[in-house]
C-alpha cells in the first residue's frame, strides 16, 4: 500500500475528525476508495473507534433511481436511526464515473434528495469530513495520469495543518474586523460589506468549523456587492463545463451575466430563486499544495492565489447569531486568479498582492 | 451485464426475501458483488422498497480487528439502530480472499465477534436471506474457472422454487410424522430419534424459515444418536482441508472420532464445549442444480444425494415451543454421500435410496 494512503487516513481520523476512543463513526465510501477505507479502519481500530461501513456506489444509486417510480419514502427510520446516534461521519469519496447519473431524469435525482433531507441533515449534525482517495475517474475528470493525480491529491491533503491553521488566523482576524472586500483585476473591481459578518479559518478540521481534506481556505458571508467580477478559473456547473463568467451586481444583485461558454447553465442557475442572485459566500484560497484546477470544487476553491465567491446560500457560521443570510436552493461557487495583477483590499489596505498575503515574503506593498 | 445477474436479484428480493413496498432493507455486500448489488439495488427500486448499502469487505475487518487492542465496544447504538429498524437484510457475499482473517489472532476474532453478538441478533430477527456473488475468489475456492462457477452458482440459484418446496413438503411430512432416522452406507450404520421434532422445508424463502440462497435442504433436530457414520465429502472446517471423518455415537454422544487428514480441526471443535459432541442438526440434502462439493458450505449441504450432520446447535425452528435442543457454542456441518449403495430409512421404511426419493423415478424400494 502506497504509505501515503496510511498518512491520509491519520490526518482525517486523527486532525480533520478529531476521532477518540468509543466514537461511532459511519465510513460512507466509493467503490475505488477501498484502500483509504482500508487504512481509516485500521486507523479507528488504533484509536478504538467503531465503524459501520456504507457503500456509496453511483452505478447503485443509479439503478435504483430510475427503476423507482419517484414517489421516494421520506426520511426511512432505520436510516436516520444511523446517523443520528453517530458521532461522525467520514466520506471517502472515489467513484468510477462521475457522469454516472447523466441519464436520470433530473426531477428523479432532486425528488430522492428530497426525500432524505432529514438523513443528510443528520449526516451533516455529525462531526462530518468529506475527503477523496485518488481514483482513476477523478484523474481522467482532471486530464491527468492516475500517478500525477495521486501526487496531486496527496500534496493537497498532506499538509502542516497546524501551522497553515495559524496562518489563515491572521486572515481571519483581518477579515473579522473588516467592514467592505475590494477585488481588483483585469475586467474585475468588485466591493463587498461584511461588517458583522465572522470568518470561517477552514483548516480541514472540525475544530475549526472545516469539514473538507483537503482544505485551506478562509471564508466569509459578504453583501451588498457592487461591480463587475471575471471568473477565469474553468469550472464545471451542473455538468456544463463553463469558461469566463462574468457577473455585474448592482445593490447585491446580479443586474447583468455573461459567459464564453456555458451561459445555459449560468441562466438556469440565476433563474432558481432570488437568493441565487446575491453572494452567499467570499472564499480565500490558502493551500499552497494546490497548483492547478481540476475541476473539482473541493480542490480548486482551495488553491492558494485564487478568490471564490458563491452564488446562493450563506453559511450559518458566518452570520450573527439569530440573523439570516442569503437563502437560496443552490450555492454555486466560482473562481477567479488572484496571481496576476490583482489586488485584494480590506477597508482601503491591500491584504494579498498577486496573490501572496500581506505577511508573507514577497509581499509589494 | 450477465442476465443471470438479474435474475438472481428477481429471486433474492421476489421470492427469498418477499420484499414489498416500503420495506426498509439493508444491503451488505461483498466488495466483488457490486455487480449483483447494481441488480438487487434497481429490483428494489422497481419495487419500491428503501435501501442502505454496507460494505462488508474483510480487508477492512482484518485491518481493524488487527489494529485495536481486543477491548470492543459493545453493540454500538447505531450500528444496532440500523438493524432493529429494518425490515429485512440481503446478504451478498462476495469477497475477495476468503483467507483474510488467516493471520488475525483467533482471540481477537472472537471478542469482536462477541461484542457484536447484539448486532448479529437484530440482523437476524429481521427477514434476512444470504446469497453469493460468483467472485473470482469462490472460484478459485472451488478450483473452477470464473465462468464455470458462475454457471456452477446460477444452476443451483436459479431454480423452480416453488415447485421445489412443493417437493420438499412431501419430505418434511415424513420426518413430522417419523420417530427414528436411520442412515446405512459403507461404513455407517447410524441412528437418530427425532420424535416430537418439526423439519424445515428449507425452500430458500423467508416464508419457509428458510434464509440461504440457494437453499434445497429439508433439515431436523435429531438426538439420542448411535453408531457410526463417515463423511465422504470434503470440507474446510477453520481453515483446515478436512477429509473422511468417522464419528461414533453411544447415548448422543461421540466416544470416538478420527479424520484422514485435519484430525486437529476436529479436535479443537469437540473440545469446546458437551453440545459440541452431540447432534443439532439432519439435513437432507435436495438441489439438484447442485451437482459437486465447492468447498462452501452453502452449496455442498444443499447438494441433492447428500445427507450433513451437525454438531453443535440445534435450531429453534426445529423444537417443540418452550424445549431447549442441543446447545454449544459451535455448529459444524458434515457432508456423507448418499448416492452409492446408501439407504436413508424413517420408521423401518426407506424414505431415499442411492440418492433417489420415494417419490421420484428409479427409486428401487
Amino acid at each position: 500500500m502506497d504509505p501515503r494512503i496510511r498518512e491520509h487516513a491519520e490526518v482525517l481520523v486523527d486532525w480533520s475528525a478529531r476521532i477518540e476512543r468509543g466514537d461511532d463513526v459511519v465510513l460512507v465510501l466509493g467503490p475505488d476508495a477501498h484502500d483509504l477505507g482500508v487504512a481509516v479502519a485500521e486507523k479507528l481500530g488504533e484509536v478504538g473507534a467503531n465503524y459501520v461501513a456504507v457503500y456509496a456506489a453511483a452505478e447503485m444509486g443509479r439503478a435504483y433511481t430510475m427503476a423507482h417510480d419517484g414517489d421516494f419514502e421520506e426520511d426511512p427510520a432505520y436510516h436516520l436511526a444511523l446517523y443520528e446516534n453517530a458521532d461522525a461521519a467520514l466520506i471517502l469519496g472515489g467513484g468510477r464515473n462521475a457522469a454516472e447519473f447523466g441519464d436520470v431524469p433530473g426531477e428523479k435525482v432532486q425528488a430522492r434528495r428530497k426525500a432524505l433531507a432529514g438523513v443528510d441533515e443528520a449526516r451533516l449534525a455529525t462531526d462530518w469530513v468529506k475527503t477523496v482517495h485518488p481514483t482513476r475517474s477523478l484523474a481522467q475528470q482532471a486530464g491527468m495520469s492516475a500517478e500525477a493525480y495521486a501526487d496531486f491529491v496527496y500534496d493537497a491533503v498532506l499538509r502542516d495543518w497546524e501551522s497553515l491553521a495559524d496562518e489563515m488566523a491572521r486572515l481571519k482576524d483581518v477579515l473579522d474586523a473588516g467592514s467592505e472586500v475590494r477585488l481588483r483585476k483585469r475586467e474585475t473591481d468588485l466591493t463587498m460589506s461584511i461588517a458583522g459578518r465572522t470568518a470561517v479559518n477552514s483548516a480541514a478540521s472540525v475544530a475549526y468549523d472545516s469539514h473538507n481534506l483537503p482544505s485551506g481556505e478562509v471564508f466569509t458571508a459578504p453583501f451588498d456587492t457592487e461591480g463587475t467580477v471575471r471568473f477565469d478559473v474553468p469550472m464545471t456547473l451542473r455538468g456544463t463545463r463553463v469558461r469566463n463568467v462574468r457577473l455585474t451586481f448592482e445593490d447585491g444583485e446580479v443586474t447583468d451575466y455573461s459567459a464564453e461558454t456555458g451561459e445555459d447553465a449560468l441562466d438556469e442557475i440565476l433563474a432558481t430563486d432570488a437568493g441565487a442572485r446575491r453572494l452567499g459566500e467570499l472564499g480565500i484560497g490558502t493551500n499552497r499544495g494546490i497548483t492547478r484546477p481540476t475541476g473539482s470544487i473541493l480542490f480548486d476553491e482551495k488553491m492558494a492565489g485564487t478568490v471564490h465567491l458563491a452564488l446562493g446560500r450563506a453559511y450559518d457560521a458566518c452570520l450573527p447569531a439569530g440573523e439570516a443570510g442569503n437563502d437560496s436552493a443552490v450555492h454555486v461557487d466560482m473562481i477567479t486568479d488572484t496571481t496576476d495583477d490583482a489586488t485584494l483590499e480590506v477597508d482601503g489596505e491591500a491584504v494579498q498582492r498577486n496573490g501572496v498575503f500581506r505577511w508573507e515574503d514577497g509581499f509589494e506593498g
